[in-house]
């Protein structure tokens, strides 16, 4: 059985184009070993700094802001200077307010100053609030609870959960109370027949990942910043990220949701069933609404059987033209086994070499491919997957490439594309772009932008979800420029408009991109969504500043 | 390259338990000539009646239908009088109303009693309202102008698509105005590298496969009205059906849809992108509202690939418990293939054979499987195929069985669990129910229920997607009966929402079963959902007396 297992991994190391492959092959191990050892130095500097710095009650806050917090040093313009904001006539919390909340939950109300600090603040430390009380909730009835008062006393809330979003919607603008799900971090139930999971808005994504592993099933989503986001907060943001290609969007593996309303009424359609059509499906409604019309605490997620098989090419591209006919031709050839299809610019590759000194597996391309395979079956997979890559190694599609199916591999290619983020904030201010367009029109937004910018740019970098039609167009300078600012917007939303794409793929609109709404959506629709928002929370107290333009603006 | 797939098939054949499947493979090519040849007869004999009986502008209206009228004559008692409904305070069509109709679409407002007969009655012939007009607009204008004037005039309107509802939600109540898709057919785009179509909402079902199949791609769905729904109406019900369990629901494959709102106002959310995170998701609410807050007018839908191998396999179980682990079984070793799990009691095999003269091609069992493998390498599926045969059938789950590849086998294999409902429909009055369980429970309900009505019922019956955890249970009796219904009701509705159930797995509430959601959903939401009606359609005018009780009632 191994032998024969043995003979047909050579056999499709056979099958790849010789000389090219084989090198990029060879080559892998070494560079494995390189960006292996980089990482670790990295970590163990970070894991030093940590020691020092982070207070204990936030030492789970996410790897995602530690990255930030050791990278990234100077202090945030508070957002209310930055965009020139007016605070909305909501109440001040007051010593009584504090009182009831301290009564409600004791111990679990945070009103220290530097320890509020990392929640003020977006990851990308482009955002900074001004909150002076984060309440930890445990329980779905003390979010009722909070929530209840709070619109009583007309006092604005932000709920936060991992504090990962990249648009500034998980931090307050003014001093909203921050509402945090991180005590609220229980599985309540899996059921191994049915792969449905039910548990608490708190819960990490990767520890749910770990915990289903163990039990031979995953998460239907992944993202870069899964070892601090939280599930209620991609079910709020209606994340994306890495695994969308093969398993869908959170709108169809979420099967219900328990959500508290503005005035603390709570809202169970926490189902755990496939199918139900009993009335309007409520809980689509507060995902991707990101706080703004409930907090979510609790979701029921229809959870895939943990494939058998994974494999990950990456490869190298002579040009976008032929990512694209990669694609439709790995579309055909791996058929249901496909997961993944990612791709990353050069100009990528050097910000990750540069800053987090990892290494490039293959020889230099203008892009670099991600292909992720998951599969019942190794052999088929291999087989698959060793047909497709000798087809694109003949058509010239590919320059060179390197495969991967142990664990540690994998993860390191992974890190290729998935630490693009972190590189960026070591290379200075950046303005994010996440546009979803259709995949033929894709990198010429990268293209304009560069030659638009010019030098007056440092970086403008494109990388994405290829697969799903998802660009993240990235440019970096110095320090925020607001003349910079805008030379991007609105250029980039016309941009995205006149080929009917929108303006934000999977981030969101937070409190960054609520004006553009209307680059992607007719005011036909944006009526609706406010009267949606009038009629759910009629004193604006959840998450204000956020998602939609206000009628008066 | 065809000798070695030849040998390939010939090892698959010899992996099954010897005698009894290959019994079962044997009888099969008789079996299904006899099949064949009954359904040829049967067809042939519809054909000539239909040459008679229908009129000219409805000869393209269900298959569905067709065969109802062609197996049920009795004449169908009125919606207000079997169910003692009150008429709401609507105008009623005036001449005046009938001008302005005929001079906005000239030649497509049907006022013809007869012609109007099949639009009045539901396909289950359990309904039956008394419109008097019904209007065929051609474009998105056209039904704004008719609602925009019907809402000013106070005057109710019934959305109508291909009427295969089996909750009475497509068919009038009392005298609204038919809007019907049926000229709505036209499809706008499809893109072959992203695989997305973009098209009117009366194109037929069947139709759009069709098309698509010519370009190497399917519809997401499939259902057994496929030859007469329209896929505005799968949309507006959120149609469930036997694809779901591989490319799930319609509320992550509709990536946009137009609707016109009671209004008249035409919300344009035809997007054609994957990801699109720009505001609160407003497409999701009319997906599954079954016309009562918009019409959908068009549709944007994610098609997958066409799978280059189809497999299926029918197999018997001696129980249910081996139902279930026969599920379990094929979850793990077919995988990413796995396109179809669905069941039927022998009951069920009865029905089909009694009054469709459908053949059961493997020996005489408690339970039936049907499993079917999609996928993108014919050696590959078929060698995951056999192997989990081989495992099923040493582990005495399945007692016998038969296995197709070709078109013309699977498609009369399909027929014995997608034609169910037609041998229901000929046995007597049906009483109907879509129920969605936790799998292990699934039969307890058909159990109980028979146990439960005795002789009083002619046969308890359950079938369903148990892949999808939903079990259609139905009771047939020489006619209707009101006492019967009585010992059915709420009786059933107890039972599911005792395990957390649901009453309408995917055929909606309509009319029916609006009055029992409480037992799937708690106050607060059924609360929300009248004010989302309330805010919407204040006036009540799009399909009443459907999906939510009143607030008054």
């Amino acid at each position: 059985m191994a032998a024969s297992i043995l003979v047909r991994r050579c056999q499709v190391w056979l099958c790849w184009t010789p000389s090219r492959l084989q090198t990029g092959y060879l080559r892998e191990a070494l560079n494995m070993q390189m960006s292996f050892a980089a990482v670790h130095q990295v970590k163990k500097k970070e894991a030093k700094l940590l020691k020092k710095q982070v207070p204990h009650d936030i030492s789970r806050i996410t790897k995602r802001a530690l990255h930030a917090t050791l990278l990234c040093f100077q202090e945030v313009m508070l957002t209310s200077e930055r965009y020139e904001v007016q605070r909305l006539p909501f109440a001040h919390v007051s010593d009584r307010d504090l009182s009831f909340f301290e009564h409600l939950m004791p111990g679990r109300v945070i009103t220290d100053v530097d320890e509020l600090k990392p929640f003020n603040v977006d990851w990308l430390k482009t955002v900074r609030g001004s909150s002076k009380v984060l309440l930890k909730p445990r329980t779905t009835e003390e979010v009722s609870e909070v929530l209840r008062y709070c619109n009583k006393r007309n006092l604005a809330v932000n709920p936060q959960g991992g504090n990962t979003g990249l648009v500034g919607g998980s931090v307050p603008v003014f001093d909203e109370i921050i509402l945090s799900t991180a005590l609220m971090n229980q599985v309540i139930s899996f059921n191994t027949v049915s792969g449905i999971l039910v548990c608490q808005a708190g819960c990490i994504l990767e520890s749910l990942n770990q915990y289903l592993e163990q039990q031979d099933f995953i998460m239907p989503l992944d993202l870069a910043a899964k070892g601090s986001c939280h599930i209620g907060g991609n079910v709020a943001t209606n994340a994306g990220g890495l695994r969308l290609l093969r398993y869908g969007s959170l709108r169809g593996t979420v099967l219900g949701l328990e959500a508290v309303l503005a005035d603390g009424s709570i809202l169970n359609c926490l189902s755990s069933l496939r199918k139900d059509n009993t009335g309007y499906d409520l809980k689509q409604l507060f995902i991707g609404s990101e706080g703004t019309l409930g907090m979510v605490t609790a979701v029921s997620v229809l959870c895939p059987r943990k494939p058998k098989a994974v494999n990950l090419a990456f490869l190298g591209c002579p040009g976008f033209s032929q990512v694209l006919r990669t694609f439709t031709t790995c579309k055909g050839m791996l058929g249901e086994i496909l997961s993944a299809y990612e791709f990353m610019d050069n100009e990528c590759m050097e910000l990750v070499k540069r800053h987090l000194n990892l290494v490039n597996p293959v020889a230099e391309s203008p892009f670099y491919v991600l292909i992720e395979t998951s599969g019942s079956n190794s052999a088929h997979d291999e087989e698959k997957l060793s047909n497709f890559l000798e087809h694109v190694m003949a058509s010239n599609l590919v320059a060179d490439g390197t495969l991967a199916s142990e664990d540690k591999k994998i993860q390191m290619l992974w890190a290729l594309r998935e630490r693009i983020t972190e590189a960026l904030t070591c290379d200075g201010y950046i303005y994010k772009y996440d546009i979803s367009l259709p995949v033929e029109k894709l990198y010429d937004l990268v293209t304009d932008t560069r030659a638009r910018l010019g030098r007056t740019a440092k970086n403008v970098v494109g990388y994405g979800h290829l697969g799903d039609g998802n660009l993240h167009l990235n440019i970096t300078a110095e320090s925020y420029s607001h003349s910079l600012l805008e030379a991007i917007e609105p250029y980039v939303y016309e941009w995205t408009s006149q080929y009917h794409g929108s303006i934000s793929a999977e981030h969101g609109l937070g409190f960054k991109k609520k004006h553009y709404i209307h680059y992607s959506k007719p005011q036909e629709a944006v009526l609706l969504m406010q009267q949606f928002k009038a009629m759910l929370d009629p004193k604006g107290i959840l998450n204000p500043y956020k998602t939609l333009p206000i009628k008066a603006e």
